[in-house]
């Protein structure tokens, strides 16, 4: 039996999991996201039982991260606001405690963004998650798009609803997309949370005005078979059919895309898209 | 002897090559921009004394352009606002006049990201055409941005600069990049062509945060090697710098990029990008 693992990296909980060769999952663990001295001996000790099956393990990390296969820091965390993690050799921990095991490693986003590319015919796909923070990912013919460094997609700043003047909630740039549409940007403006707020209170038609642009961007830039958005926000259902007619308000007809409802959609794999893509990723690299 | 070609297409004119597997130029002409019955015949006459020692031409064309290779209508305009160019086919009209000579094809701006590829070590580039429109092209591990179409990053919203009032010149999107940011832009604002402007014109502010923007983006979605800002409108010289101070202020030192004199750039070849990257992509073509 070959099994293949998945370490899923968030804020609040890393996702620990094992799936077979069809990833479907046969075990999982979520562990509270201490200091890597508290976290890092719970993921190990996960899969140690798995070891003499398992093949590889998928990495999809909080970030920023260190992804540049040929950089000495590749694997590290870099200047993460969690301070805890700043510098921590996170591929090097897991190779170094489970017999130097092949490791594939993105960010959080991409291994999501991996995971919806099983659920398409395409080779292109956006991936956005909408949450406490809010970050993108993007392939291109079955690769991680990134030059010297890896999509950050969520700091792009979008134009202002004209009627929007909160001031936004981006540590670094204040009103960017993320820090307009992510979920503390909703509370921050009305001081309850988004699942509490009825749909039609106005703060929605601003975030469906900055996730419509974030989707425009994607068409423009990359014009990807899929833009998936993904999230705590998303699960609004209300929200993406208002970010359709934004979207398409937007474009003003500048040249076809897909069906909307085909094109810009939630996760088909739900809140499982990153385990499957770091079980994938896992899985890719036992074919080498 | 083994040569190639190279048909760079433009709005205003055709410039026609043929250059040696150096890329070194040999012969040039230029065609003014007609209809497909008045340019076309003189294009491919340029290239018949040429056939014998002709081994491919690369074409990088004004568009939209049908560039999907498994399309029926690959190779030919779409809905381009030059009417007499709507749905003809380009690529089919070179070949069959050109003995069938193998042809690799792309928008002009991807053209030009290609040419500029050629002047940097690593394999992924971002490259901006300010002139009389505004079109973006990109290249990631040295294949060309784009899934189910081309890259059309002229037409992104950016934030309006809040003393700029201009309405935009995009006849789809009114202010879009390319509405505030292209050459008649500048001209719609003031009645005065870009070049005839003092350095010191508010103007100038407000093309450097758009294009400011246009970096941020592209930093942000594809992190290239290298960004280049070409065209008729980064002719003056004192633009890049402002667009320096732009994006850094933009960019609040989120994370690191590479010295900005070495990041954002005007094009290397100058007005030979696009020629110089149809006839690399000619080359290109002969190696398979």
């Amino acid at each position: 039996m070959s099994i293949v693992g998945a370490i899923e990296a968030g804020g609040t909980k890393f996702v620990c999991s094992v799936g077979d060769d069809n990833l479907t999952l046969i075990d999982q663990v979520s562990i509270p996201t201490g200091t890597p001295d508290d976290t890092m001996p719970a993921v190990v000790d996960f899969f140690k039982p798995y070891l003499a099956d398992l093949k590889s393990i998928g990495i999809g990390s909080f970030g920023p991260i260190d992804i540049q296969e040929n950089s000495p820091t590749y694997g590290h965390f870099t200047n993460t606001p969690k301070v805890a993690w700043q510098e921590f050799d996170f591929v090097g921990y897991v190779k170094t405690h489970l017999n130097d095991i092949p490791v594939a490693w993105t960010t959080d986003v991409n291994a999501a963004a991996y995971g919806e590319m099983t659920q398409i015919e395409g080779d292109s796909l956006v991936y956005f998650t909408i949450g406490t923070g809010l970050g993108g990912g993007a392939i291109q013919r079955g690769q991680f798009v990134g030059g010297i460094n890896h999509a950050e997609m969520g700091h792009i700043l979008v134009r202002k609803h004209p009627e929007d003047d909160y001031e936004g909630y981006c540590i670094f740039h204040g009103d960017c997309l993320e820090g307009l549409a992510c979920g503390p940007a909703i509370e921050g403006r009305t001081g309850i949370k988004g699942q509490d707020l009825p749909e039609d209170h106005q703060v929605w038609d601003f975030v469906a005005y900055y996730l419509a642009q974030a989707a425009m961007i994607s068409d423009l830039t990359l014009a990807p078979s899929r833009i998936v958005l993904g999230g705590g926000v998303m699960k609004q259902e209300h929200l993406i059919g208002k970010i359709h007619s934004e979207f398409e308000r937007l474009m003003k007809d500048y040249r076809p895309t897909p069906p909307l409802e085909d094109y810009i959609v939630t996760p088909a794999l739900g809140d499982n898209a990153a385990t499957i893509g770091c079980l994938a990723m896992a899985k890719e690299l036992t074919k080498g």
